[in-house]
């Protein structure tokens, strides 16, 4: 019998997925299962999304250019400057989803067993891509303490080897909701010239900033132009996940050319999601002021039902929808099965993921969770209710 | 400044479209230029399934699950059985096109340095899958001469070492149009069970068969259960090429639950798209019916066409809509260059894939071209006649 890869058994599980099965049996006994654990928005796609597609006369479903529409590709390039950054058509091929956008820069910056620096958490998937890519994750470790900032530039330093390619950020960050500040996109921008690495963000949640607080990307840091690498997506900015649009940015030429040979290898991005993607971009913005709003009143609802549990502990997210949440329990792991498999609060439950899977150093997190806030704010409080009443059963048990 | 990957240097350009630049040449001269280099059918896509979009009553466009609709699989599970293949819903997971499904499956089977053995020439994206996965592809050649006919076992054996992994095929080929026989199915299922490799084969063209011949499938012979891994797409077969749907198959747990993992990375195949493919299995067979026989007339007039001009050699294939022709040149790229860049004919011109990008092998094939005959047959007569006229002006420039 012929043997499966090396490559695919280290293929990590999603943390976010894994929990599936139990939630299926939390469903079969008729529970109602709240959803924290993903971040699938409950907030309706634009109409203008909505109504190209209805709209759409379509009668051969052609491929695009690799790229991506030339259409869409100028749009996005005008929605960019509209916001403040210098994106030229020519730096954009639109990807499908984000995890495309990544593994093109993966592939192209990188060859097998070179290294990539995370700080940690991050998001799951940053394993997979990086296992796909025959990649090692070297990862720094930001801490709850210090509410997952940077960690200090010393902290990389100490492990840039060389094999060291590139160094990853998501900004703001899934899972810490973590808003990366001026001053420390400058020092990330320091250590990738001095040490010739490339710098991938991850921006895909940009608009999501709270507080009156800026987003700064790294496509706005002088001096690091061949260095940057932005990653974007569609997903979140318009609810719009299952388009899986989105795209990798950089002024590097020599990057954008050969992403655009690993672009050609698979013909083209999805073409009725860019009919979606390219309509979305007229969406107004009151739009964004709405739902900004709303994700805003479901954090502040979050974070204060979540301070009110005792021996839970939270980093208040800036941006993201997300939080890490530290909890009185020794494996969030068994906690979050135990949820969906045994425990019911007349009827309803709730489904987290557990935190260990967005670490790459064994044995870190294994008492956080992470928390989507995602869903309404009556549904976000009955769901910190369930917690606070299953963390008390649970230690009884 | 940061450097790319050696994997990026190594990812080829792709044969059908490297030459967009020249073709943009052609139409900035005003010239019309009949595009016989990539497989993008003139065919309408099923109304079914463009009905299903347009009518589609989304408000959230959510991710899906991992490996595609429930709904969509248990349907398309029904429709290979009753096309006589033995496949079950747990056998499929829904990919971003073929190619997708390619990637997972060399992913799940293949680590860094193994080899795939592959009859060329053949389907050029295969190098660019390979060179991304880290794998290294060895061809076993398979000559115009025999019509393109599956090479000798003791071809295949000769190349067989600890480092290889599988063979892929491509069924009916592209670019050869060559239908293997049950035989020489049953013949490369012999020599993956004697040493336990996997055998991929893409069978995209299933539909694709003329002269009344039978496509036999790898998932239909016993005994390779644990061996055989099918690559599908609703691309071609409905002409859906922008959809990005497709689809990897297998009997082999363990394959399964290891492209799961990296299906889970990505998260979900795109939303409409899927839509779409699943409303498209119930195109009447009627659909079907006029497609081949359409595309039968199209290559009796291309090949018929074809073998009227000196020094040309084809052979007629089976399957598909591709064929390769050996050409009176030497250099069949700086034709297909020359073509487009300096050649018309009344204002028109052709553009074809120079076949060189379709072998593995440095030097070989550097007098063919292939042709994708996509178009409707009054255009394939004039794109021959364009080419005769050609070929006669270019031995005399």
């Amino acid at each position: 019998m012929p043997k499966i890869s090396q490559k695919g058994q280290q293929m990590p599980e999603s943390p976010i997925r894994k929990l599936v099965p139990y939630a299926e049996i939390a469903k079969k006994k008729g529970h109602k299962v709240y959803h924290l654990n993903i971040g699938q928005p409950d907030i309706k796609t634009p109409e203008v999304a909505l109504n190209a597609i209805k709209n759409n006369d379509i009668k051969i479903l052609e491929y695009s250019h690799s790229a991506g529409f030339e259409s869409y590709r100028t749009k996005l390039s005008a929605y960019y400057k509209t916001h403040g950054l210098p994106i030229e058509v020519a730096d954009i091929i639109i990807t499908t989803g984000g995890s495309e956008a990544l593994l093109f820069a993966m592939g192209s910056t990188m060859d097998t067993d070179d290294e990539i620096i995370i700080p940690e958490p991050f998001y799951a998937n940053y394993n997979g891509f990086s296992t796909a890519s025959g990649v090692k994750v070297v990862p720094v470790i930001s801490t709850i303490d210090e509410g997952f900032a940077l960690p200090p530039i010393s902290a990389f330093e100490k492990l840039i080897t060389p094999k060291t390619k590139a160094i990853l950020i998501c900004n703001p960050g899934n899972p810490t909701g973590y808003l990366y500040s001026k001053e420390e996109i400058y020092q990330l921008a320091e250590i990738v010239k001095k040490h010739d690495l490339f710098l991938i963000a991850d921006e895909v949640y940009r608009e999501f900033i709270y507080d009156g607080d800026k987003h700064f990307s790294v496509m706005n840091v002088p001096g690091i132009e061949e260095n940057a690498i932005m990653i974007d997506s569609v997903s979140k900015r318009y609810s719009m996940c299952g388009a899986r649009i989105g795209c990798i940015v950089s002024k590097n030429k020599e990057v954008m050319s050969t992403a655009m040979k690993f672009a050609q290898a698979r013909l083209s991005p999805p073409t009725y999601a860019q009919i979606a993607s390219e309509a979305a971009l007229d969406t107004p913005q009151s739009y964004f002021d709405d739902v900004i709003n709303e994700y805003k009143e479901r954090r502040d609802t979050l974070i204060s039902e979540l301070n009110k549990i005792e021996g839970v502990k939270v980093a208040t997210p800036k941006g993201a929808f997300y939080c890490i949440a530290k909890l009185p329990v020794k494996s969030a792991d068994d906690f979050a099965k135990w949820l969906l498999e045994t425990y019911d609060n007349n009827g309803e439950t709730v489904m987290v993921a557990p935190a260990a899977g967005f670490y790459s150093t064994p044995n870190v997190g294994l008492d956080e969770i992470r928390i989507a806030y995602v869903l309404k704010k009556e549904d976000l409080i009955r769901s910190v209710a369930i917690l606070k009443d299953a963390l008390i059963k649970y230690k009884e048990k």
